[in-house]
């Protein structure tokens, strides 16, 4: 793993591009968050609704779903907007999984008490890393939509365990690299996305060989390079939570 | 129609909401705008295809057509998702087809070429007026994707004949209103959207009584002030254009 | 606005094409009308059903909707299926809104009680101004549901407030023209579609440039020559509840 | 078989309601009847498309296809529309498939050219038999098409090869019915379809037993009682066709 | 009716394929049985649900209702998947409608009480016959169902009232053919299918011309080889279904 | 990691199940395979197109692509059948997609030639790893269609550069096991999905913490056990593969 490699962007192969933590970024979700890596910027809303879906009715639990998508020009040539098309694409659905998994790992849903948090993720503007960014905003929005829940008196207790953050690696000539940009992605032997908690623990490692498969010790150097983003990135959302409640 | 009118926001009855036009919002698309209506926000984009749709291959025009969307939380509650619901609207489609008519009205399509101009209204937050100021900001696009053409040498001449802009008029409790927000939406009898060119042209008028039906008198007084408040539009249309190439 | 005008048919500028109203069209609705405006016919049934949709469950009102189809040979050429493509071309779901609010302007829904009257227009010949037969038809055969409500006792007071009617009128090279048939409307640059109440509220208009932009006197001059055409219409929707009951 | 049975409408077992054929109902299509089987009405178009499907293409041959539709207030309650909940039934495609099976028995699709006859069969009013109205009328209205392809040269020989009608035959508490309505219908154990050309061959036959299973013997009388009813058809298809022409 | 003909599969004209019936062929259904006709494989499964359809809600009576489906390669060129088409076919509706009703005419639904039984056939080869083979190993698994809700003691009486089975015949150059194979029925001017109850009732005759049409002489010839062919599945059916319960 | 883990099914924690593999399972495919891992048991077969999609037009490459469905009682309780609700779920599109990454990491589509692999996968009984069982079983049944093009001399040399299989881990209650049942499936904290090739390289790794989040400890072992049940798998594939062509 060499420190040597020359990005695109002049990045170090270890560092993130600049990350901003919007809140309150619209006005009328319970949670609404702008997050940006670098060109990626994606809107995450968290909005409360008092119901669960049909297969928890009556569990006194709640539950936290996600949804995803991306405006049709929000990459290099238009796409076609999904709702014209009558369908997501699996891409999205696949996205929009993860999100809610990685958020459900940090939400202990009893103490959400009866009723559904549904996260937003809309990328405004994309250059890879999408769904990390999506998870990583998110997280934030939550958390101010928890906020209000407990501000209102409607739950006593918080139902956040941890915090939770995504962050994109990937092989590229045999040089381990930190959040990949769009330019990096396409040209990356292995893509892989990790989302990991405040207290370290994995919650998701998703490795993909775009073209030739990789080794042990290619994902071990992955890892430590992920962790250590994400490290960095829980240190942002904690700062941005901090700020406007001190 | 009186002035001493009280509005929620404290306008005066014939006072747009404050406008900002953000060109170059988004960096991909050939044409991107932030619109702002007060709280109304939205991400207009043009997008170039070299291709035309099915029905004038081969008749040496071009075209341009519009899509609408909402993110599912730019409203007071969460709305589903239309690319998850699997189907838009009928007030999404009636709102594309009006903004695609609106700009079609100061485009010669034959000067475009045989090509297709994409325009994209995608709304982040909503606080009324929506479909009138993504004409109004669809127009700067749409202006901004020409340039390109013309610069890049694709076309020789601009399509554009004249600038467009909408806005929204309504009458309430005896009242004509400039620049309807929602909190005065859902309360007027009468709500009327007005496409004008900047040559004084009407492209559309579209009023509604929502309550009570409307008078003659009354629909005149609603044009006037729609025709000032367009005025006024076109005036902001042409200083944010001048921005940035002078 | 000249009297001299030449149309394809021969009318007058300020003439309707031929209209006919037969009431009980059909056995099986509650109120079922053929609307004819010359060769447009169209078939109106109001349809009681005694439920409410779910967003006025428990409120103690009723409520009014519309759709709105064309046979796939109702037109020139043929047009495909909508229930065999699966969904509902823009156009339809715009006028079956427009249909449904018309129709609305007229009804106090608390007196409806906790029912829905269910408007279907379907044009079984189209040669232009299919939206306003259909409302023009659909008034009368909501009427005569309502009056099916009436005397079976379910209802003690009829809902309808009003009678509501609408025709289009349009530019065709300078000249206003009433009533627009297919080879009319085609050629007209403003096209505008206006409903109005028994005692001359308007409901709805909705003006359209095709081509050149319109100014606010042609507006005047088409205001004028649809309120002449409503009144006529709305007499003949009188003659004919009259007949049958006498 | 008795002959003494008693129908709901008076009819002898063995005689049909009465069937009105009318040629040229709507002005734009090729071909277009309304056929009225007593109370049941349906329109009947034959559209000429200058197209064939995909996979006949470059085959030197045309092709014919169906489609069936209901107004949704056809019925004696309303149904729901089947472009507004975006697909059609399994009925609706039964029956549509049924049709097309029935006219392309009588066509010779090589003399047809290499285009396409679409027939829509839409009813506006249904009281039973609505397939078998369908087919009768949708004949007549192929015929009609097919002049219209020989007088404009087209074609020079017409690829109709016979005469085609259907009846709907059914057991009632051991009685053999012709022509079944609404009410019968809906009592009866057995519902058979019979589609016949005019020389008396069989094209569809289409038995259930809604309630009990029937023997061969009842199968027997019902295939007589449709056979004589499809000759009565025949004779008013070829009466109808005469009319105009002489 | 010649019996020297002579069959690509080398068997007499009422000769049916080697039929195979496995009982218990997956372990998750209440009934879950393998058919083969040949080299037609037919998974079919009864699944027991404790709920009825909305439209049988509170009337004590229970439902019964099948879905066909295919998998893409069971034919001889691969189709498209249905669930990514996102619609079934007509002809997959109409088979599962068929053997819905099938089966429903040996059912006494009220006995079955207030729950639903559910067929699932699906196709893992297809060598023609699918329909006839559907049917027929349904019977066997819906028993198998039934007697699961017996010694459970759900219900004490068997709501079956009859044997069901199915087989296909045809018409080729002029020979009468039991049990086609795909071969055979692409070929044929006449392909039946008759569904018939174990005291020899006929349920369902669906009889089509591809070619030729047919006479009653022929149809009479297909029906008596058709029962022959059922009697002898419903004496498979009764011993496979002794089989294992001995 | 404890060997003396007991699993309901009293394998060793480091054991597979008993997996078979049954070659040329149905007639029409190009490949088919029955693979069973213990009682999951999917149908994979391998379909050869002489097209591309759209998007590799003459690019003088082929395509492999998979699909993936289940049928409705392959599980404990009946699923809605996919093709019937009118679309596949998040699940599904992201299991297919896994599928035809897995299997395209091991061909060299040049080498294929302009046509497309088309991979099914149906699960005909599920108790658990159907992904895994699907990939494994897929990579058989592609080699077999590569047999078949390779004899019929379409193309000249194998695309497949390795051989692919695909296992799940996890973790249960601290101890690490091979290959999820069902039972196990629905208790594990983590389960990791790992798909790897024949020399050695992993294609993908999709770890995914279902209660508490995983350790990099905890991957590492849930690793290497993946690694070794994959070279069994691979064994296996191998000896399949022999029989039938010794």
């Amino acid at each position: 793993m060499s420190s040597s490699v020359s990005r695109p962007s002049g990045r170090r192969h270890d560092q993130l591009r600049e990350v901003r933590i919007t809140r309150q970024y619209t006005k009328h979700a319970e949670g609404s968050v702008l997050i940006e890596f670098g060109d990626t910027k994606v809107i995450c809303t968290a909005s409360i609704s008092e119901r669960v879906p049909e297969f928890l009715r009556d569990r006194g639990q709640g539950w936290l779903t996600a949804e995803y998508g991306m405006l049709p020009r929000a990459t290099h040539t238009r796409s076609d907007r999904e709702a014209a098309r009558g369908k997501q694409t699996g891409r999205t659905q696949e996205i929009q999984r993860l999100i809610g998994r990685a958020l459900r790992a940090v939400f202990d849903l009893e103490k959400l008490g009866s009723r559904t948090l549904h996260i937003d993720c809309d990328v405004i503007q994309a250059d890879g890393g999408t769904r990390t960014a999506s998870i990583t905003g998110a997280f934030v929005a939550a958390h101010d939509a928890v906020e209000r829940l407990l501000s209102s008196g409607k739950i006593q207790e918080s139902p956040i365990t941890d915090f939770v953050a995504a962050i994109s690696v990937g092989m590229h000539e045999g040089d381990a690299l930190l959040d990949l940009d769009y330019a990096e992605d396409s040209q990356c032997d292995t893509d892989m996305n990790v989302v990991m908690t405040g207290s370290g623990g994995l919650v998701e490692v998703q490795g993909t060989a775009e073209g030739e498969p990789f080794s042990r010790d290619e994902m071990d150097g992955l890892l430590d390079l992920a962790q250590n983003g994400i490290h960095e990135l829980i240190r942002m959302q904690r700062k941005a939570l901090e700020r406007l409640y001190s």
